[in-house]
């Protein structure tokens, strides 16, 4: 049985996790490389000391932030694989759901810096995120495949089109820009799924 | 009138270019970080003093590699824009075009490191020629937008989606790998051409 979090653990975890975000739209604003721990600290009136006590290092912090934006996603993905709709639709939700976190703005910063160099240590976690995020998208494809609904050949090479396509996302994004998450969550699915279809 | 080049000229050219092309592959093997221009010399049986007889710095070197990528790139898509196909043949030579490039060995290792930070100074003109690639893909499918072959809602989301697909190559291709850079482009196009294209 899992224990009951204490009023005192919600509390820890929430201050956390306002902390991670706040850093997280930093890097995204200045780039990793140039934010301090001590801006972190003063952004939120907080002194540099009283930030060990929630992360160990800006690494970690950078880490995590990472981690969160690639297993929202997957959690994401999981969520509709195991629906009951069919390929089409889980292909078209899979795509909205991971553009609607994409477009987060503590994520598109993430998202956008994710190749900037890790600890091998905590990289090689962050790649097995990913690649576990790669193979929901392939599991979500290959179902249609072997119900005739996507084309059997090349349907990698599509994954990896479609990949490229949702990871350039934060690239271009703006939340000031003419269309709304949602928006181009619906054209990007429906110029994907146009694509990938066997014609009926 | 331009001044023929010397054979002098010509032979500082080709040295200067193999050298770039070395200087590349130990890029992308090792990453840039991690290569020194010792290692770069040694791999020619040079001495550090005569690289600078052809350049000034690491970071003068990663720069032009970039440039010549992208140039390369919009020089094949310039090509394109200029020739007498309809717009979908275009689009299909387009990513073909782009995808025979973006295969080439150095030029893989290239594009899959090509957020490293440079000095400002070189960034700016990387980020320019980088600016005119999107532009030209753009004058392709507005073409057809325009000449009502392909879809005009959505058709700039269009772009980014083809974009992402194409810059995301270098992540994924393997010259070991099933598929042959023509294969791929062929496949690629076919999949984007169908997305985009309005039904006849």
């Amino acid at each position: 049985m899992t224990k009951q979090p204490s009023f005192r653990e919600i509390r820890y975890n929430e201050k956390r996790q306002r902390i991670l975000e706040n850093a997280a739209r930093l890097f995204a604003q200045k780039g990793y490389e140039n934010v301090s721990l001590e801006q972190i600290a003063a952004r939120l009136k907080l002194n540099k000391a009283s930030l060990y006590y929630y992360f160990k290092s800006k690494d970690e912090m950078f880490f995590l932030i990472q981690m969160q934006a690639i297993e929202q996603a997957n959690a994401a993905l999981e969520q509709v694989l195991e629906s009951e709709a069919d390929p089409k639709e889980k292909l078209r939700e899979a795509i909205k759901s991971h553009v609607r976190i994409a477009t987060r703005d503590y994520i598109t910063g993430t998202f956008r810096q994710m190749e900037l160099v890790l600890p091998r240590k905590l990289m090689v976690r962050v790649i097995a995120a990913r690649d576990q995020f790669e193979k929901n998208f392939q599991k979500i494809i290959l179902e249609g495949v072997e119900k005739g609904v996507f084309h059997r050949q090349y349907w990698k090479l599509a994954v990896m089109s479609i990949l490229g396509t949702l990871n350039a996302i934060p690239r271009w994004y703006s939340p000031r820009g003419e269309l709304s998450a949602e928006q181009i969550g619906e054209a990007l699915a429906g110029f994907i799924l146009k694509g990938l279809s066997v014609d009926e």
